[in-house]
């Protein structure tokens, strides 16, 4: 009988799992609860008009047509039963599995403030950042409409909280959108009265960065007119406005980009997770007490060379690729391979659309040449030709054309009036 | 004082009076509930995954950012309260006018069975297109998960109620899908199993073209794998299935594409309208008894060489240019231009993605090359350089790849289960 693999989330980690196994013979199932497997790093461009949804997220059916040992599952999981080797779907239906990888990935998390999510979403999802992209975009209609100076001033007025690549990489397509791209469109008003803010707790933004990049980005958003505000939490978060170093800021669009929690795979595991609620996993990426149960990429607290693992897409596929090889070294009757080792293959973040910073050990960039080692990269890291196409022709007509084109309002919240 | 000029509704009829009327020197306010203007004739391509969203549509404020005589107001209109000469919006804002034009377009209509929408729904919004797109995919998600005979292929059942040039396209794109592109993609189930039916209550397909096209394209459709169902009616609709000649089929999956009323113009002046909703308008495309309100589009019930003018983009562009005409010649002092006249430019359809069924007068054309001289109409009348660019590629990459790409189910939907 094959050996069965069930594999949940097609996301980076899940998706390399799934490649590195053919061949293996195994009979293998992915199960995912979106029908596509989507490129986060480049997510923030879809919320901030730069990019249309399909440019950076594909069907996984149709990734793994010619997989034939690979049976996809559009289906959302509620449990693994650990007795029975099975994976309970909403549907009712159990999967059952000799092996089990999961990599559900992470939602961003409130810090114990979930009911600031309606007002300040965070971006994981396709879903996400066209709500991100629609609020934003109706701000400034809404704004065109209106005739109360206060109102119109909060309307302009855009924050994000938290200063990670994400907040930083939004905060300069924002700013570039209200004071360079919008102002010859509307009439009734100036769009380059927007305030963008950029909320950290921390003392400085970009903190995984060395401090004299953190500090030229910092820089350079000044200068693209986004207001940075380091130093200080939020302490309050409404559809009104921000609440920061106890002063009240009139805000209509917040967006998040704090902090994110695992999936809930720790508990259908009943695994011990660490404060993120990711599972504490063995150094070749099982669960201590079960072999054939591998966790990975943001659902997994992973330690390497002594430090945690952070959860980024290079992490995430590094430890897919090493989850095939174990599970082929046990099928084949050969040693284990070595621990997981990460292997870091630097910091980028954008600024605006024509600067970014890069590190990679001792070596850093930044500024326009930085753009573009970073846009090349991440044209290389989509999949497939028809993306690489579309997403460089993309960049290539915003920059030619100084316009950005995703710029659709769609979904029921269109029609409300402010 | 400068004229004031508003117009209601940015699709092609209203678009092109605001484009007709550059270098007047009026005041001009452009309201519309959306943001974006929409090329409605390729959006059966974006409901059946050939194209996304943002390849057919455009912000309507960054059409016009270079025609500082033009406000974009994005807002609903209520009412035109004739007598103080003000069109009123949900937000409560009123907007004077000198002239007014009104060109808000039309829904599709269910012939009084209004209950069907929910279950059949139509294809007139970007919406409407993410909404078809979205039902069709998770149709075959759902035929994928299910062990029930009978439920699956009521899963696999499409059926398409209209066959003007929407509903004969979209049935040979479906067609195409379950029969040639999904099936190397599913492994439970034979997805060239899916029936997809056309159904028409009138004699024949097409019944805008002469016989010999029609029967062409019926019997092409018919080589493809489609069921065409001609001569009655469909006289229930759930969301089980459709009921046709006193004869149940089940389907989950019901596109409506048979019937449109106009929008609701006429109940805001008070004026005579045809069954369909639509306004009669004078010769010169204004209400009889305000030459200063113009009713244009599928809004109008127009009159051309003694025969009503069809519902279709260039009628609706040629009576915006009208439009401007005559609002120019009245501000100038000229002569009144002829009454309206309409140019006939052909009925064009696509059957599947490689052939097409064109006919001019006595000019009649069908198969591949008719395919490519659709496509390159089509391509001609996009705006702008990005979008021919994108559109082309998009279609050049289905026909080298064999691939719709478009295929992303988005919105909350995706997380129901079968």
């Amino acid at each position: 009988m094959q050996h069965r693999v069930v594999v949940i989330g097609a996301g980076f980690a899940g998706l390399q799992t799934v490649l590195g196994l053919k061949g293996s013979g195994c009979q293998i199932t992915l199960i995912d609860q979106r029908n596509h497997h989507l490129f986060q790093p480049l997510l923030y461009q879809v919320a901030t008009t730069l990019l249309a949804t399909s440019d950076i997220a594909w069907p996984i059916r149709a990734l793994l047509r010619d997989r034939k040992d690979v049976t996809t599952l559009l289906g959302t999981v509620e449990d693994v039963d650990r007795t029975t080797r099975e994976v309970v779907l909403r549907s009712g239906e159990r999967v059952g599995f000799d092996t089990l990888v999961i990599a559900t990935g992470a939602r961003h998390a409130y810090f114990g403030k979930d009911a600031w999510e309606p007002d300040a979403p965070g971006l994981k999802t396709l879903e996400d950042a066209t709500t991100i992209r629609r609020r934003m975009l109706l701000a400034f209609e809404r704004a065109e409409l209106t005739e109360n100076e206060a109102e119109r001033q909060a309307l302009l007025t855009f924050a994000v909280i938290g200063a990670g690549p994400t907040g930083v990489e939004m905060v300069g397509i924002i700013a570039e959108l209200a004071h360079r791209i919008l102002p010859r469109e509307f009439r009734r008003m100036d769009t380059r009265k927007a305030r963008i803010l950029l909320v950290e707790a921390g003392p400085r933004i970009l903190p995984a960065f060395s401090e004299d990049l953190s500090q030229y980005a910092a820089k350079a958003l000044g200068r693209d007119g986004v207001e940075v505000m380091t130093g200080h939490p939020v302490t309050d978060c409404s559809g009104d406005g921000i609440t920061v170093n106890g002063q009240f800021i009139p805000a209509q669009t917040t967006i998040w980009a704090a902090g994110v929690q695992a999936s809930r795979a720790k508990d259908w595991l009943g695994a011990e997770a660490d404060r993120a609620g990711r599972v504490m996993v063995a150094p070749d990426l099982t669960v201590p007490d079960d072999p054939a149960i591998f966790v990975l990429g943001d659902t997994a607290h992973v330690v390497s060379d002594g430090k945690p693992v952070p959860g980024v897409a290079p992490a995430a596929k590094q430890q897919g690729s090493y989850t095939a090889q174990v599970i082929l070294a046990r099928l084949t009757g050969k040693p284990a391979p070595a621990p997981f080792q990460y292997r870091h293959m630097g910091n980028l973040a954008t600024i605006g659309r024509n600067s970014a910073v890069i590190e990679y050990g001792r070596f850093k960039m930044r500024g326009w040449l930085a753009w573009w080692v970073w846009g090349i990269a991440h044209i290389y890291f989509l999949i497939g030709a028809r993306s690489r196409i579309f997403v460089a022709l993309s960049w290539l007509w915003v920059f030619l054309s100084g316009q950005n084109s995703a710029r659709l309002i769609t979904q029921k919240e269109t029609l409300k009036e402010p």
